[in-house]
């Protein structure tokens, strides 16, 4: 079955392996009359580059993104837009080895159980490389809602036990280091323990956070369509994440009625206003549309490829130890922030264009 | 657009409010053969009952499920399986001062900012009541996967504070005890909870855990068809919702490789076995389909229907107070025990039934 | 596989056997705010009932719909509509015998090549009866498009070798007779060759005509949600239809570009019009919204139900003569109609809806 | 919405422009283990590349298919199949004048109306060229099918008014003469018939006939999903159809009963036969699966470019009258003989895909 599509009515077909000749997206349903050029792509195309720091993987790719279809005079033309981008550094002999056996953490045998064999190059198409489609494709979804004043801020949270100080929270700090933290003194932190990941052929997890500002309320459909259940998909749709949440996420469990509950006020011009956010943006599915800001959280599990020696089996069902060689993020982390942007833009701009359709006055208004 | 069908391949469609005729569910694309009673229906729909304990709603309903079609001579047909509640105990009145403002913690005001005006009888679709059809069709899943061997067990690990000892895990407790807990002892601690949460007219929020067994290899799609993304957007789908862990969830963030990397061994006779099971039962999106059982929780707010006084705002833009009154939970985790695992098994067989699409080889061989 | 759910965006899914509890449609998507009564589903599905003629089946049903959900003081609201029509005049005696071999011209070797046995009551999922659900959903489609302006027209072009003559086009006869003929003479023609055809234990054919007028431009996307490709897949998946045609149709086939452009012009006020509608309102997949009607045909097969002797064989795999009893229609055509008109107006109803995400700047606009 | 995505399991999503950057596919859910090539899928391209007679465009193109994912050594990987063939023969000057107004038959002015503006360079995404991507999809189908001994012969059924004659039917003419007609004598009689049109500067439309032999019984499904219904919009969603045939098609409107039904009988081994096949393979919407082809017909409008002069509006709402100039095709039937057998290859396989779900006794066989 197809795997490889996501959307319901700004859909997209990602593409591509670690190893092949390129990846790329089709991003099929964008409106018509959004500006877009290949800069708008490669913005967010640079967030996940590799190669950046020492803490990300030193494999060198450009990763320039070439849009192929769907603009016409610097604007989409409501039909499909077509993006690639080439591989170019494609050592395949750093690879050729791991054909043979199964790497923990990794879905090379899950792969194997499913298709009876796998193209094994950089882990063909498991490789973390695949969100590259998904990220030139978010690209576009962001500047949807930009039109729209929709803003969205994604940083990272946590690496290992480092986590970030909410007293210390400053925005412009995320672009100023390697970890996308908005908090410079724990990403020096972040870095001494990184370091020590490094020195002990480890790696480490973490975790990100994603706000969204000023999306209009009515966003999400009742049942399965809500805007957290999409959320939920999309950012669990991402390899290595293991948990997601949603507001107050996990703290919700041990809260009560009396805490979690968000009360209603007016303010003096009569708007409606939340006096508290545990919802995270959205109740019963729908976004709120008053003054909260949708707020998800995706815990990152720790690179699988460490250089360290592991127990593993190979496909003769032996049981042999392995040292993986080659290029690898010591984190994964810094460089899913704008994964985990990307696939929350294009979860948003789906609902806000289902949305459309939900009132038929508004209907017959929009016809008129 | 549409909100309340889920599935690719074994699609649902759930209708009904909590106070109109009724609720149901036509499942489409079930397979045809598979023994199917109203009975099997109703064991499923009566651990959701309302009204089993003092900690649940004393509302009165038998939620009997009535099935309409797609059932032919005990086995299914393989055509729509249409199923209907009718609702009994539809105690209007309760509800009808709720029209006018908006409860926190519901989903009152995102209905009317989306749809203009709401159904506001005991909150209409946004009520608990509409999973009533996600449990008749996981039964239908359950079964499905029953006849392959594939079990579902779940239960409350926690109620606020009280979690479970899983040192002192007893599945046979599960059915013991009102809260679906596999300790007795957490059960008698989260009895004690609860009375002093309905003392102070407050709710409780708590975790949710399902394992799954048995489930073979190579279920789930690449990229956003992951078992787990399926999982997950099932899991956040159920409108109390606010985190979902897959394996080791949260705890991944926090640990390092060569912790959360899960090592293969060979056993004596050949088969692959993994050593731990951080992963969860799934690597990729895929299912290991080794010795490895597929583990998710999630967290489940507390009840935002209390009786103590709550600040909000009316339709009218006025400041209130409020005071809820009416049949509420005290928590809802004990009866969203089974939606939980409804949704898990209607992933599962759907995933299941889109595997079978994978290999060139094993087609050749089923049409010939 | 799914194969009873219908739509991108206002999904339907219909259920329901012959000789089973009832039929009915769950409608998904449905825009919140449009007048929706039993009686509004009624007038449609009155259209299909049988027993109003002596040219159709005598089976008594009332076919009496009720709405069960999605409907709050009049109007819809936003939330999955679920109907209901239970069957009555459940004969079973006269269909056991048909159990045991296969009906010419009928699904019944078919279902039991797919799904290894069937539900032979009537024909079950594969009789007409099926097609209830159909018409209380279009009944919706129609009411939505009524609130643009939009109405369609469906009638019976001929029946067998008798059709209406153009020329002779009269819009209030087509509820003067029983066959919906927009011609008195031709309906009075055609009764005289079904008075033959059931002299003979025999039974005929005909042609459905839908025009469908007010059409907004811009509706159906390129590729392959062309508005004429829903169209052909909506009216072909109606059990006895045979062929489809756009426009001129299968002339087209025979025509030079010269006669089969479709000039434009510009009247005085400035508004372009055409002036021929060959295409048939509909130009690359997409509503041209001038002054061109979109115009539809569908050729429907002769009742396979046949009083005559057949030639068949039974599931032992021996050749037999049949005779076939019960209540059949001679001709099926007039009862179509309705179902052809339907299927037409949920398929416009869908475009037109899908059609309000095609450009940003109403998007804007639609959010401001 | 989304427009260019198709197909419930095995999905295709096309893109590119007749005049931008290239065209492509993307074909998801296709099945791991087949053997796939360039060559294969060129093979099919070949088949509507144009200026390969004086009947075609004489467009330069290679149209040389590249694979860019989801194929490795040889076989295809489960993962997403990504196409692209380069635009190379791009003469913008040819097309610019057009921007100004509206050809008749051709969907400028719907694209206007619908997005406001539109790509004008060769009708951009309304052109021809888009079914490069659905060619070079369907040679992966078509691949698929011929794993089962499923094949597809794809033919000119006529020219304007010059019709082969069924009784001279010759497989091996096909690929004699540049119509892809069965009979020699028919394609001289077209050869005579269109050198008149180019003398006009007129065009000619034609039908297509596609038969598929060996097709399992059982695929396609219930109500919505049956295989003539996706038949039908497959073929309809080719831009110049104007009407889709089954089987005995529109002549089916004028038959009885007696003629009409296909009576059943077993041969000496005791399997089922039919005796004539009116319904062309397929019954209920669900494959026979016994002796009976698939029969399907297409009817093809004239290719709206000619030469001579027409009367149209341009953008300023002013009456003008246009002669199109640049290469345009007299007839395109010929080329989209191999696109009708792509988009019929492409229902198939996945229809076949699809059915593999239809019993539990052989999902039970297939996991065990």
């Amino acid at each position: 079955m197809y795997g490889s599509t996501f959307g319901n009515i700004l859909k997209i077909s990602t593409w591509g392996e670690s190893h092949g000749a390129g990846l790329g997206v089709v991003v099929d349903g964008c409106p018509a009359g959004l500006p877009l050029s290949e800069e708008d792509v490669q913005r967010y195309l640079n967030r996940r580059k590799p190669g950046q720091s020492r803490y990300a993987t030193p494999r060198r790719e450009e990763d320039a993104a070439e849009i192929l279809s769907g603009v016409f005079e610097g604007k989409t033309t409501g039909t499909p837009i077509s993006m690639m981008i080439r591989n170019k550094d494609q050592r395949s002999r750093d690879y050729s080895e791991i054909a043979g056996y199964y790497r923990p953490g990794h879905a090379d045998y899950n792969y194997d159980q499913k298709y009876g064999f796998r193209d094994y190059r950089g882990g063909g198409r498991s490789s973390g490389r695949e969100t590259i489609g998904r990220v030139a494709a978010g690209a576009i979804a962001s500047k949807i809602l930009e039109q729209l004043g929709i803003t969205l801020s994604t940083y990272t949270l946590s690496i290992g036990p480092v986590a970030i100080d909410k007293g210390q929270f400053d925005e412009t700090a995320i672009w100023e280091n390697p970890f996308y933290m908005p908090d410079k003194a724990a990403a020096l932190k972040a870095e001494e323990y990184l370091k020590t990941c490094m020195k002990d052929h480890n790696s480490s997890g973490g975790m990100i956070e994603c706000i969204i500002k000023n999306v209009p309320g009515g966003l999400g459909e009742p049942a399965f369509e809500k805007l957290d259940a999409n959320l939920g998909k999309a950012i669990f749709s991402i390899g290595a994440v293991k948990a997601v949440e949603i507001g107050d996420g996990l703290q919700a469990a041990e809260a009560t009625g009396l805490t979690n509950n968000d009360p209603y006020a007016c303010d003096t011009k009569g708007s409606v206003r939340k006096l508290s956010n545990h919802a995270g943006g959205i109740t019963g599915g729908i976004s709120d549309g008053c003054n909260t800001d949708i707020i998800l959280r995706a815990a990152i599990k720790p690179t699988p490829s460490i250089a360290a020696p592991q127990q593993t089996v190979n496909r003769d069902g032996e049981n042999i130890e392995i040292t993986i060689k080659g290029r690898h993020d010591p984190v994964i982390v810094p460089r899913a922030v704008v994964v985990v942007e990307s696939m929350a833009a294009l979860v948003i701009a789906d609902a806000l264009l289902g949305s459309m359709t939900s009132r038929m006055d508004k209907i017959i208004k929009f016809f008129r």
